[in-house]
């Protein structure tokens, strides 16, 4: 191993352990010595990459960005229809949540800091279901009797709600109550014809690679 | 004024200045000293009041729960059925949560605490939902599309996710958000009949009442 992988990996650890020590006490409450001590690395190797302990939250929140963006990815295969792709794009994200602990707390950290940052998760995800409705609507796959924005409004109130409640009962976080979900808004907002080439339980491709983390490291 | 009045008074200025601190601050960062000194008084009487910052947080909690309990009464006026109950509700919530800064503290505090204790407003507004929701089937306003669960879970959902999204940016949480997620959800729901009795924009009496809040101490 050279030297740039083994601080590559150091890195990788120290955030690892930092989102572990975040979710479970909270930034404030989380000691820097906990973090270098469960990453198995000397204060000092922890100070040679972060300067300070907002250093490491952004660091965690940076890599949450990184590994909710590539599961929203994987979720969207070229020649799905953009419904479905929303569909399995929330899917992706809980699973991403549920199963990694560096997403949770990394969105967690971002949702709850003052939104001074350039990183702003939620703001991504609202942009992502703007989007994915837009083309939909392109698509002709919307329903007239809907307004959109009332859609995405309640789209993202909705999986926003699912990663608030999914905080103390991670069932909220699970394809079942997204499915549900689905079920209850898709033929409200589709055609009838849109309805039956969407599946409210996601057809993600990506599932089995996507559910690595959880069992790994979650 | 007599002495329990005046003790009253101090109490409830200080849980109002602590609300304002948790806000600002959050709850690790907020002083006691600052808490004593926003709300006028020394820091022996906040000791008065007070064993710990914990306690102060509790009393938080709780006076946000007799808050937002109390608004959510007042928009179910007796003679009102059960589905315009649940929309009025909602829009008093949020309405309350946007414009009485204890209500908000004390039910984000409420949501971050582990869970260990007696109160759990989330878990006494999802039971309000699925005791509306079965009185709207008593009464015979739900179409049977839909199975009652999955309507419970996007109601609790979105709602949550307006609250969490609110933190951040207030129209969340303004009248016209909740009825754009009532428009959606209502004509889903409800049979066609039952859908001309309900106004998604909420029929609440008591919004003046709720609203006084906002004005003078929001």
């Amino acid at each position: 191993m050279t030297k740039q992988e083994r601080a590559a990996r150091t890195r990788h650890a120290l955030i690892r352990s930092a989102a572990h020590a975040f979710e479970r006490q909270g930034y404030t409450q989380a000691r820097l010595a906990d973090i270098s001590a469960c990453a198995g690395v000397s204060p000092g190797a922890l100070h040679f990459h972060f300067e300070s302990k907002a250093e490491v939250a952004r660091a965690v929140e940076a890599a949450a960005g990184v590994s909710l963006r590539r599961a929203a990815w994987l979720a969207q295969p070229p020649g799905t229809n953009a419904l479905q792709r929303l569909t399995n794009t929330s899917h992706a994200l809980a699973e991403r949540l549920r199963g990694d602990v560096v997403a949770r707390a990394g969105f967690r950290l971002n949702c709850e800091s003052a939104g001074g940052g350039a990183l702003n998760l939620l703001r991504e995800w609202q942009t992502c279901v703007e989007q994915l409705l837009a083309e939909a609507a392109e698509e002709g796959l919307l329903a007239r009797r809907l307004v959109r924005a009332d859609t995405v409004s309640a789209v993202v109130a909705a999986t926003t709600g699912f990663e608030l409640l999914g905080r103390r009962d991670p069932e909220w976080l699970s394809g079942q109550s997204l499915a549900a979900f689905w079920r209850v808004l898709l033929p409200r907002a589709a055609t009838a014809a849109a309805l039956t080439a969407v599946d409210p339980d996601g057809t993600c491709p990506s599932r089995a690679e996507t559910r690595t983390p959880a069992t790994t490291a979650g």
